[in-house]
C-alpha cells in the first residue's frame, strides 16, 4: 500500500482492489432509491440496526448461501438459517473479532503457507503464535497438519490450538482451492483434535473470493462439512463481488460463537451501517446483486486469461519460473527460481518498481511462521484492478526486471 | 434493548434512539444521487476506503468542527485540520478502539458518576478499572479529581491511570454539561499529572449530543482548551443530528494516537463503509447537513419542552422528587427519594412496566465503580422516540408508578 502510494506512476499487479469500471454506481442508486423513497423502508434503514446485522439482509443471506451451495458439488448439503448469520463491516471485522474472541496471547493458529497476509496481521496483533504448514495444488496438506497436531501435543502445547484458518476458494495469493476431500479431512481432524483435547478447535474458512470463479466445479463449503455445525466459522463479503466501498461482510458460526462475536461487536460499533445492509438486502432480493456478479465474473476471466496468456508469452521460455493456473479469484502466483529473492529489499524489485515502473507484492509477506523459514522467491501478481492492456503491460514490465 | 423487546407494547422512555420521523431519506437520497450519478465520484464512493477515513470528509470535518467552536464561548480557539481526524464507525467505535489501545486489564479509566453506561461496558470488556467520581450541576467535580489523583498517587496506582473520560455537552444520562472553567481546569490537570507520572494520562471528551444544543450557550470544547493539541481526544457523530444508520462517527486526536488506533482500524476492518463517508462529505459541503439539523435541534427542543411540563404537571408535589433541566441532549435525569429503587428487580420497575405499561432507564446502570456504592433512586428518561403526547402519556403512566 504505501510502496503504491509512494510510487503512483508504477504500473500496479500489486493491488488488491476491484476493477473500478465494474463496480455498480447504478444498481446501489436503484438500491437506495428503492429503499429512501419507502417512507416505512426508508426510516428502518437510517436509524440504529442490531449487532448481529439486519434481519431481512439475513434471511436474503440464508438463502443466497443455500442457493450457492446447490449449485456445489457434491449437491445434498447443510441448509443455512438467518439466525446462523452475522453481518459485519467486510469480512475484514469478522476476521478480527473472531481472533479477538478465540485467540489470547500465545494462542495458536495454524494457516496455509502462503496464505492472506492481513490475517497474519491480525493473528500478530492478538499476540497469536501462527504456524505456517505446507500447501500444493489441492491447498492446506492434511498429512500436514495432523502431523503438526501430533507434535504440538508431544510437547504440551496443544492445548493452545485454538483456530485453523484457511482460505477455501482461490486463495489470496496463490489461487489454489481446498479440494472437495480435503474440506471433509479438514472438518474431521478438527472434531477428532478438539475431542481429544477437550475444547473446541474452530475451522475459519475465509470465502471471500468464493462468487469469482471462472472454471471447473465448485466444491461444497467446509462449512457444509460440518454437519453438527459446531466447528466451522464461514467468512464471505461482497466486497470483491460487488462493491468494497459498501462494506459488508458475514459469518455463518456456531451458536456459542455467535453470540460471544455479538456481545464483542455490541461494545465495538453496536452494528454495522445499517443502510448499507438494506441496500445488499433490497440487492439481493431484486436480484440485481446475482446479475452484477456474473458480470463481474465474466470480466475478471478475461483478465484471469489475459494475465495467463501474458505469462505464457513473457515467462515460458525463462526456466525455473511456474506459476500457479487459478480457476478463479485476483491473482496469479509466481515461483521464480529459489536463489531469486522478490522482497522489498531485493535487486528484483528495485529493479521492477524504479527502472520498469512494475509493481508486484512479494510473496514472503504471504508466509506465517518465522521470517528466516519464509520462501522468498514467489511473486503475487493482482489481475483485479488493470485492463488488459495494462496486464500485458504490466507482464511484459516484469519480464524485463526478472531478466535484469 | 432486552426489556423493550420483551415488551413491546409498553410505552418506552428508555430507548436512545433519535426520532423516526426526523430521519433525513429525502437529504440521503439527494446525496447519492449526486455522488452515483457521477461517474469518477461513483467509483471512488464505492471502492475501497483508507482506515483513516476520506480526505474529503475529514476536510469537511475540520471545517465543521472550526465552524462550532467559532460560535462557541470564548470565540477565539484552537483550528482543526483533516489530517487530525479518523473517521469511525459511529463514536463507538472510536471509543472501543481508544480503550483497546489505551488500556491493559487492570489499567484505571476515571469518570464522572454517573455516565454513558455503554462506556462502562467497553470498559470492563478490556479489563479496567473503572473508578467514578461525583459530579455536580456543571458536570464532573475537579476537585474530586485532584483529590482521586492524590490517592492513588499515596497507593502507588497513579501509574495505572490512563484515561479520563466525560461526556462534555449534555451527558448521557444526566443532561449536564461540562462548564466552561472546568474545562480548562480538567486539560490542565491531566497535563499536571501526566507530567508528574512521566506518561501521558489521556481525556476523552464524548461530544455525542453536542449539536443537540436547545438555549444558552454553547462552550468551547474540551479539545480546543489542549493548546499542546497532546492531551485531548474529541468524539463526534452523526448518528444523533443526522441518521444512526449510516453509522459515521469521527475522533480528532493527537498525532500519536492517531497512528496507534489507525494501526489497530487497519487490522479491525481496513476503515469504515467508504460509501458513507462519501455521502457525510458531500451532505456537509452542500449545506443539507447543517438545515436538517437545525430541523432537529427544533424538533428535539420541543419535545425536551414537553417533558419538562410533564415532569412539572406530575412531579412538583411529589416530595423528594428532582430532575434536571437540559439544554440539550435527549435525556431527563430523575431523582426520587434516596429509599426508592428505581433497578430492574425494584418493585417500582415492575410497577412501571407491568402494570402502567411504561419504561425508563435505571439510573444504577450508568454508574461506574463497586456495585454497592450505585445510586439507585435515579430514571433516565428519554424524549428522543415519543412524540409530544407520547411523552405526557408516559410521564403521567410513570407519576402512577411512582406514586404506587
Amino acid at each position: 500500500m504505501q510502496q503504491g502510494v509512494e510510487h503512483p506512476q508504477v504500473l500496479s499487479l500489486a493491488a488488491g482492489l476491484v476493477d473500478a469500471s465494474s463496480l455498480p454506481l447504478t444498481e446501489t442508486l436503484e438500491a437506495a432509491r428503492s429503499i429512501l423513497s419507502d417512507e416505512s423502508r426508508g426510516r428502518l434503514a437510517l436509524q440504529y440496526g442490531t449487532s448481529l446485522g439486519d434481519l431481512r439482509l439475513r434471511q436474503q443471506l440464508a438463502e443466497y448461501h443455500n442457493r450457492l451451495e446447490r449449485t456445489s458439488v457434491p449437491m445434498r448439503t447443510r441448509e443455512a438459517t438467518a439466525d446462523e448469520f452475522v453481518c459485519t463491516t467486510g469480512s475484514q471485522q469478522l476476521l478480527a473479532l473472531l481472533a479477538d474472541t478465540l485467540l489470547d496471547p500465545g494462542d495458536i493458529c495454524l494457516v496455509a503457507a502462503a496464505t492472506y497476509f492481513v490475517f497474519l496481521g491480525v493473528l500478530d496483533g492478538v499476540g497469536a503464535h501462527t504456524i505456517a504448514l505446507p500447501a500444493d495444488e489441492h491447498g492446506l496438506r492434511m498429512d500436514a497438519l495432523t502431523a503438526e497436531l501430533q507434535r504440538l501435543e508431544s510437547v504440551g502445547e496443544l492445548s493452545r490450538v485454538k483456530l485453523i484458518y484457511v482460505v477455501s476458494e482461490f486463495e489470496n495469493p496463490t489461487g489454489i482451492s481446498l479440494s472437495l476431500d480435503r474440506r471433509a479431512e479438514l472438518v474431521a481432524i478438527a472434531k477428532d483434535w478438539s475431542r481429544r483435547r477437550g475444547e473446541m478447535i474452530y475451522v475459519l474458512e475465509d470465502a471471500a473470493y468464493r462468487e469469482l470463479h471462472y472454471d471447473g466445479s465448485m466444491p461444497r463449503s467446509v462449512w457444509s462439512c460440518d454437519a453438527d455445525g459446531d466447528t466451522v466459522i464461514h467468512a464471505g463479503t461482497f466486497s470483491k463481488s460487488f462493491s468494497p466501498g459498501l462494506r459488508v461482510g458475514f459469518g455463518l458460526m456456531p451458536h456459542e460463537l455467535r453470540k460471544s462475536i455479538n456481545d464483542l461487536k455490541g461494545n465495538q460499533d453496536f452494528g454495522s451501517a445499517n443502510f448499507n445492509q438494506h441496500l445488499l438486502a433490497e440487492l439481493l432480493a431484486s436480484g440485481r446483486f446475482a446479475t452484477h456478479a456474473a458480470e463481474v465474473r465474466a470480466a475478471y476471466r478475461l483478465k484471469r486469461d489475459a494475465m495467463l496468456s501474458a505469462a505464457d508469452e513473457f515467462f515460458a521460455d525463462l526456466s525455473g519460473v511456474s506459476w500457479v493456473h487459478p480457476h478463479g479469484g485476483l491473482y496469479v502466483w509466481m515461483t521464480l527460481p529459489p536463489h531469486v529473492a522478490t522482497g522489498f529489499d531485493s535487486p528484483l524489485f528495485r529493479r521492477a518498481v524504479d527502472v520498469e515502473q512494475v509493481m508486484y507484492v512479494p510473496g514472503e509477506l504471504c508466509f506465517g511462521g518465522p521470517r528466516e523459514q519464509r520462501e522468498r522467491n514467489h511473486m503475487r501478481l493482482s489481475f483485479g484492478v488493470q485492463s488488459i492492456d495494462g496486464i500485458r503491460e504490466g507482464m511484459r514490465r516484469l519480464n524485463r526486471a526478472v531478466r535484469g
